[in-house]
């Protein structure tokens, strides 16, 4: 593994769209007492049943702790590899690398700095030392150079690529005073163009509500093919989310991507709100005393947080009345690719969901003898 | 990974010689406090110049606590990978797989029980677990079938296979009391000949004099081609080991091979005997009171324990007269492969050698496009 200072974009690098083909995914094995309730039990089986609908048509990795080795290798069938890494939770999508990609088959990863959603300001747990050392240890273990960008922090739920040089953010996020402070948007604007080896940054300017990520794109907006997205929708006037979604087709409606296309947008449904209960709660550890969840919080929900796979899209479902409609719009969009609905509820107590768990890894080319 | 209870040779599987082509190499980081003197400052050098040496012609993966990971990586080059994997110590020979492979390009690995050279009768440190779960989680990492040898206690150390359907091995280990005990000699050759896809069982009497692994074959004897060995020799009769390899070459004079072959013996000068010093237990810290070396006490140092990586044999050295002559007649024997003399005391110490602390993989094929 080399570790690179110099511009991916400069060097022929971007990144793929999660749509473009596969070589596998990464998820990371949860373990946390007060991110997973009740010893992680439930969560495990519900990544469990995660990492099997994506092993159907891609290689997938575990990675766990020293301690969590045993459940995880019990629980996961034997075309899941599982790996020792220790982190501090378990959320690949925001501090495994971004991996990037030129046209000759080769793949590179982005080690961004992670710094828990906010770091001192408003991040959601401390240390992070471990989540941030991953991205590096997971170009090792793939054997592939990464780029050094540890001077800037980003996680990788909230940034979409659709793999023509487009990228899609939120200003929530990416302005957050827990980042990038001392970076103007044009700044940020430009880093994440040379990193990603992007042309246009798309910008909503919030992300779901009530999301502690301070607004991941990947819970409220992704891309579905090459200029179509799918935005979470509320019709609902009394749910806060109903405005942000509006605003976010209004920004959607005016913006052209990198190609000059004009966006099509679907709108897929919000599940009914979801509060935690006070079984949930008690089920959790407090560090610190400082209690990770609330009696009767409200959880960021969505059915966006779904993960593309080389054969399926892997969304969420909580036992709700809009599941069924959700699935079927998804189908609709993702026309040669099964939609596979996962009871994540103990996935989303955890701060997050399915797409946040995961990973991708593009196709890349490798030497056949080893 | 499959875990499988079949019978390797049964399946077409057998142990390749070192000396065939390698896809890689596995070392294991030296961490521990009673094994490796002075915060294993010094054994980790030695480590990785070893780790070096074979690099230059095979892929070498390093595994580590989470906690060695950083030295790990700050010393080693960047060609080589760095992966977690928690341990007792630091010994991939004996507890690595036995990489096996078949006539189609496969390879599995052999998980035999580790019980620390002799468990609760002479073993040399408690607890094992760590250390008996790694070939199973190495199987894991190169995403590997394994074979499920539990019901026998064998470290990789205790046999060298010529790739061609003979072992050789020593009774002093393999019916050691702390091994097998239940086990006849028959039942053990049988064990090895069906694990190892062998057809016959070379049996010297006794390793090394004084080596703590119960007389190890890979400190005393190795094969160097097909029908050809390299023998640990001393000429002094004031010292043990004279005896003890007269012994052994008598044995294998009078063996023929699996292919009926006579077997042709190098004999390699020994080095002068080497001691503890004070200042060198003094660096290694005792668990539960016990000292792991003591003043004065010989270690089992030989020149027998090194290497074959693909363009190399890497050996040991300890600054002793003897250095240059074994290191031509390595020379003289492994035509075509560089001899690189690494000084080794600081891997004598924990216990071993270069031999020890490696373990090849065969070449085999993967996917290219992964």
């Amino acid at each position: 593994m080399r570790i690179l200072n110099s511009i991916p974009k400069n060097d022929g690098f971007h990144m793929p769209a999660e749509y473009e083909k596969h070589y596998g995914c990464i998820i990371i094995w949860p373990e946390r007492a007060d991110s997973w309730q009740y010893g992680a039990v439930m969560a495990r089986k519900a990544f469990t049943e995660v990492a099997k609908a994506i092993s159907g048509s891609e290689k997938v990795t575990v990675l766990t702790s020293a301690e969590g080795y045993d459940t995880a290798r019990e629980l996961l069938p034997e075309n899941i590899r599982v790996i020792e890494m220790s982190s501090n939770d378990s959320w690949a999508r925001d501090y495994a690398p971004t991996f990037l990609k030129d046209n000759k088959g080769n793949i590179r990863g982005a080690d961004w700095y992670f710094n828990a959603w906010g770091g001192l300001d408003d991040g959601l747990y401390f240390p992070w030392d471990k989540d941030n050392k991953m991205a590096r240890k997971i170009c090792d273990l793939y054997d592939i150079d990464v780029y050094n960008i540890q001077d800037f922090v980003l996680e990788g739920g909230s940034i979409h690529s659709d793999g023509e040089g487009t990228v899609l953010t939120t200003e929530e996020c990416l302005l957050s005073a827990g980042r990038n402070p001392k970076m103007t948007k044009r700044e940020i604007e430009k880093k994440l163009k040379n990193s990603l080896g992007a042309d246009k940054i798309i910008w909503l300017k919030r992300g779901l509500y009530n999301d502690e990520t301070n607004g991941h794109i990947d819970n409220i907006c992704a891309f579905t093919s090459p200029g179509e997205v799918v935005l979470a929708w509320s019709d609902d006037k009394n749910d806060p989310q109903n405005e942000i979604s509006k605003e976010c087709y209004n920004i959607l409606s005016n913006e052209t991507d990198a190609k000059g296309r004009k966006l099509k947008i679907h709108k897929l449904p919000q599940p009914h709100p979801i509060y935690m209960t006070k079984q949930e709660c008690d089920g959790l550890i407090h560090f610190n005393g400082q209690p990770t969840r609330t009696e009767h919080e409200r959880l960021s929900a969505s059915y966006i947080n779904f993960y593309i796979s080389n054969d399926a899209v892997i969304m969420p479902g909580f036992n709700d009345k809009n599941d069924k409609k959700a699935k079927e719009i998804l189908e609709n969009i993702f026309i040669g690719r099964k939609v596979i609905q996962i009871y994540a509820r103990d996935i989303l107590i955890g701060g997050g969901n399915i797409h946040c768990i995961t990973q991708q890894i593009p196709i890349f080319y490798r030497n056949p003898t080893c």
